[in-house]
């Protein structure tokens, strides 16, 4: 088993589908014996950020906070998987200097969507304008320039973006490939994507 | 090596050296090659807990976000060295039902010596009302009951309280014993805290 750590990093959009594809990750790599931690940013603000609101300077403090706590599980060998909107480039940006392979999973979805899955009606109450600086009606969203994975949540299905995360994973040598399985269809989009970024 | 990961927990009045012993543990940990992480409660502060005072509430929270992060890292076979006030017993004790193999650090000092080795002055602007709620002078620390190591840090140096952690850690089977090292002097004492203990 590799010894390697990384840290998965789904942005996008709230109600996009990070959580759920982090979750199914996070489920394949356990069965797979390889060590994870799933952090997902609205469990984490309880653990971490209690009290801390969503103005973007306490926005910024849980994405770093996350990002600290993705350095320290990462160089110990630990892939962990962070899902959180983290709408700014730059901060992410700060993360990814700072952890070890830092691997950024664009979540894309056109807001309208991303709001017909959101069962909470959050986006819908900030157009109301009951949610303040809400990301996609009243607070920006910037997309990754170069993700290692880019994901198109509203016609790839949850299993088929976690088989593209996880053959990326595999095809950086951060885990062992999985024999046995059918990846073929996936390959092919993966290589030329990460051919594209200099990385093979 | 032994996979097995532990939270180290140092509990004391401030100045009282839990720092110091801390690092020497992690250091030395690390020259053997065993994961570890250092979280120490004034540097982590920046990283997790910007904008948290000193009041029983914050300081509360703090300890608790130290103590998330070792979880994750102690179940992931990593040895997280903490170093904190952590006044109140209640919220050792639930760090501790949280983590793997917690080893509670109870490093002893009397106030007055905690207050020599103070250069910052904590203790003295406490006293003139300077520092609100500052443990030792004007809020309370509660000692462990049963802390598997007890150090006393006015009569202990730095080296020695180290090795006693180092070989409280080897004999509970969480690190591989380091030979050829003169460990015997420490041996009784620790066999028999341990044993009164019922760990052995």
């Amino acid at each position: 088993m590799s010894k390697q750590g990384a840290t998965v990093w789904m942005t996008g959009l709230p109600s996009s589908g990070k959580s759920a594809i982090a979750g199914v990750v996070h489920r394949k790599l356990l069965d797979r014996g390889v060590p994870t931690e799933l952090l997902d940013g609205a469990q984490v603000r309880e653990s971490l950020s209690k009290g801390l609101g969503f103005s973007r300077e306490d926005r910024e403090a849980n994405v770093r906070r996350i990002g600290y706590v993705a350095k320290l599980l990462s160089r110990n060998g630990v892939v962990a998987i962070c899902a959180a909107v983290s709408p700014y480039r730059a901060t992410r940006d700060e993360v990814r200097a700072n952890v070890t392979n830092f691997i950024e999973v664009y979540v894309e979805c056109p807001v309208a969507v991303a709001e017909s899955r959101d069962t909470e009606r959050r986006y819908e109450r900030a157009r109301l304008g009951e949610i303040e600086e809400f990301t996609g009606v009243n607070a920006p969203y910037e997309p990754p320039e170069r993700a290692e994975v880019h994901i198109r949540s509203d016609v790839e299905n949850v299993e088929s973006a976690a088989a593209k995360v996880l053959r990326t994973l595999e095809m950086l040598s951060i885990i062992p490939p999985a024999p046995n399985e059918e990846w073929a269809q996936q390959e092919e989009d993966i290589r030329r994507r990460l051919s594209a970024l200099g990385y093979i």
